[in-house]
């Protein structure tokens, strides 16, 4: 068989030759659309990379975005892989300090930021001493009061570049793209992508039982671009010939539920915040979302209610989806089998309330404290393991910690988990999320989706604190629906008792309602913060 | 990242694992049912593979067999491979001398035989010494006159070979399987399939726009598995997890329709033959097909009339697809856009009539003779080459004539193809079919799809012949849908005058009814046969 390379350029030939009137539609800062085609993308891509070795970049140079969801980061997507460098996709929501950190573990030459963004990169520049110039791209967002130097304009750099093509046939085994996981302690890690890795998981996750990616798919990612790569998003959608609508800053509420409309997307992706909000505002105003019909959610657990209430309100299936920014990410996603169809709606809420199957490509196994498998029972819980050709096998930089990869060959995720024997991950809680009490461990997770199947709470987090007589004790944070209909703490324990053990339940003084959670830069719940503040209490 | 094989051991662990509960079902010489779950199927599959290796089979060993679709095939289509041998699938359907041919060059030490089947290898036994033993698999078949010796059963190996599970993590670049060319002239041209490609290509045809599988889908091949692997969907139905129904030898008319209908069989593939046939019998003969929804078919041109008819009488999408045996075989299928979905009814015929895109893994190209590229402007005409990574780079064997792969990494096809700027790939001719009349190309394919549009012909060929004033002329046969409604050639000439200059119309007196084509073993128009029964006129 031949030898052909699985590489980024090998998906962006097949975009501009087999859909060149397909497609890609931004919506900028100011509000306005911007919209091209496959051949104008394809084009702009070509210059770009020339404009990148006219810059002098090299294979394997680190080259950084700073940037929203829209066409010109998801030219950078393509272009810096192409010329054979690395893409290193900064998160725009971390503090300055980690920013910074992760910018000099990356030692990123160049940076290519959103010109609206470009304020945060100036407080750092000189902190930064690796980067060597700055690149501006216009989003129509209002001009920075300060610019990290040198800055040019990506425009002018486009502007005087060939358009000649020149496709390395780069080797699929080196490095396209690094992200950062968003852990905020200790040294940052960066997971390294490779080609053949983008490649394999774009295909693994257009598969039906996946994503179900095609050619008739309109894919809103609101998921960042900063973000695991928009969970791969910006790659499938080409592979595939869809189109893409990229919302820019416009994630929330009315602009968000708007573009949808409009440019009839079909499928989207984000946390499960994005979902809680959005619903919101679709039960007081009125958006035409007929053509959406699937919308993964994955980056912590999704509520079933959710699922229930988007399923029943809007016909959209909310498909929860498991992985991290080490299995590049998707390792699981959970749709109810043929066979099970016949289960009372009930019960298939239950199934697509766990993180599902493993996708084609991944293994996943659960392991006891020694490292010995466990059976698939749907009972028995074990660190989660996974492995498959696109999950890291180490860090990025030489003295990152690499104790979470086994010597037989599998990534310890941290998560612990039980798995059903037809194949069904779940869950139950983070390593360090589960809570110790009387000796026995309670889940947090599970508490958690208990107490947001009150009608009244909007969003819960559940944490330990140290306890004299229980060793610790779960503490349970809910955010209110509406701030005007509050929750009795009584009201919340009696819905746990219905499915909990009598040790398992908090005390009603551990029941605090807040106006809302601390989240990481990713949307995720940032318990860190919930425990500081228990702590200073 | 991590550096995981795609091999074919990873879609037997996956397919057990995830689906343990789906069914295979295998319809057996005597027309019983046998059915089994991938749990069975994968125990069978591990004692297969000791078995084997007491035999002492070692990788890279070419094992044989020679057999209908059905379950002790697909065992061994896992089996051979997962213990690092080679799978080499005899065509069942080709004259003995060349079957003898291909058994020697392949050098297989082992054959695995169909019971019913067995008669066909005892003729020839003596002239393949390097096979060593014969392996008798119970279709419950009628018993055979002779067997080849050494001749032993199937299940007395598999009933004491040991449970104990050794997969090998074998390299993706090794050799799985192989397959040889239909053409029956000089040397056998056998290709050699690696587990990486056997892998992309069923990842690859599982893709939305391709064959779109999942477990929801109820896959029934027609097409033989010694015929390219059955399309690769032996494999493609295990790695999503869907179930498969092996029709053994009932391949047409009222078995293969009862089979559709009462396994609810979703999807089939096989050659246009098959599916002329099988409507012919559900005109007559009623059978509930309603879970049908989409049928492959490829190994030659589809005509738009049958597209037109199964969807307008069954709700049934016939898909073309164009392959190789050297493109594993899927390179192309044709699927109406969804931008081109305001077109008028026969304007979309026309495009489904086209053999489509190309699927992702695989680019085409189309050159002039001296091996410049061409236009794709749906009017230019050129050698169709492919590339990927599921297409051969070489014949199998030293002394192969290895003239088709070109010097910059492409597989001269052999065909003559157009492309449109939107992609859609044209097979006008086979280089060899093409008609050359007063210094100017007839299309042969061009001149049969017309034909066989008229409503009383079932089939149709058009060959050559020498002709003193026009270097070469046409000659059409045709096979009539009823014998009792002949036609006459006038009403066939008239029927071309609609679409073709004077110059390509055929002779009345080169117009002929046959009572049937004469076909390859695998159901192709075997156009030789059509030009010496010309000669010998």
């Amino acid at each position: 068989m031949m030898d052909c390379a699985l590489n980024i350029s090998s998906i962006l030939r097949r975009a501009a030759r087999v859909y060149p009137e397909q497609q890609i539609v931004s919506r900028l800062n100011d509000g306005s659309i911007h919209r091209y085609t496959y051949t104008d993308f394809c084009g702009r891509v070509i210059r770009l990379m020339n404009a990148l070795r006219q810059l002098g970049v090299e294979p394997g140079d680190r080259i950084g975005t700073f940037a929203w969801n829209s066409y010109h980061h998801l030219e950078l997507y393509y272009a810096v892989p192409a010329v054979g460098a690395i893409l290193h996709t900064i998160n725009i929501r971390q503090f300055s300090d980690i920013r910074a950190a992760t910018i000099n573990h990356a030692q990123d030459k160049l940076i290519f930021v959103d010109r609206s963004l470009a304020n945060s990169l100036a407080e750092i520049s000189d902190s930064i001493p690796c980067v060597q110039l700055f690149v501006a791209m216009d989003d129509l967002g209002p001009a920075p009061e300060s610019t990290p130097q040198p800055f040019v304009q990506y425009e002018e750099l486009l502007s005087t570049a060939p358009e000649t093509t020149c496709f390395a046939d780069d080797d699929e085994r080196s490095a396209a793209c690094l992200c950062y996981t968003s852990g905020t302690t200790g040294e940052p890690k960066g997971v390294l992508y490779s080609h053949r890795s983008v490649y394999l998981h774009a295909m693994g996750s257009c598969m039906a039982d996946s994503f179900g990616l095609s050619e008739r798919s309109v894919i809103l990612p609101v998921v960042p671009m900063f973000h695991v790569n928009a969970w791969g998003l910006p790659y499938a959608a080409l592979l595939t010939g869809a189109r893409l609508v990229l919302p820019g800053s416009h994630t929330v509420g009315r602009p968000l539920a708007d573009l949808m409309a409009t440019e009839k997307v079909t499928f989207s992706a984000g946390v499960p915040t994005v979902w809680t909000l959005l619903i919101q505002h679709l039960r007081q105003h009125h958006h035409d979302l007929s053509s959406l019909n699937t919308v993964i959610v994955g980056g912590s657990a999704l509520p079933v209610s959710l699922i229930k209430d988007y399923k029943r309100d809007y016909d959209v299936d909310l498909i929860q989806v498991w992985g991290m920014t080490e299995t590049s990410p998707i390792g699981t996603v959970s749709r109810v089998k043929t066979g099970l169809a016949s289960l009372d709606a009930d019960q298939q809420l239950q199934i697509r309330g766990t993180q599902g199957l493993p996708v084609p490509g991944v293994e996943i196994r659960i392991c006891d404290d020694d490292g010995f498998e466990l059976p698939w029972d749907g009972e028995t819980s074990g660190d989660l393991q996974v492995r498959g050709p696109w999950v890291a096998s180490s860090y990025y930089g030489e003295t990152a910690d690499q104790s979470a990869f086994t010597n037989d060959g599998w990534f310890k995720t941290g998560d612990v988990a039980t798995v059903s024997h037809l194949g069904y991950m779940q869950i139950t809680d983070r390593q360090k999320d589960l809570i110790k009490s009387r000796g026995e461990w309670i889940s947090s997770v599970a508490l958690e989706n208990a107490v947001v199947a009150h009608p009244d709470v909007l969003e819960a987090a559940v944490v330990s604190r140290l306890d004299d007589l229980r060793g610790e004790a779960p503490v349970v944070f809910i955010v209110l629906r509406d701030p005007g209909t509050p929750v009795k703490p009584g009201d919340v324990l009696d819905l746990l008792r219905q499915s909990f053990e009598r040790w398992q339940i908090p005390r009603p003084s551990d029941v605090h309602t807040i106006e809302a959670l601390p989240k990481t830069g990713v949307g995720k719940i940032d318990k860190k913060v919930l425990r500081r503040q228990l702590r200073s209490k």
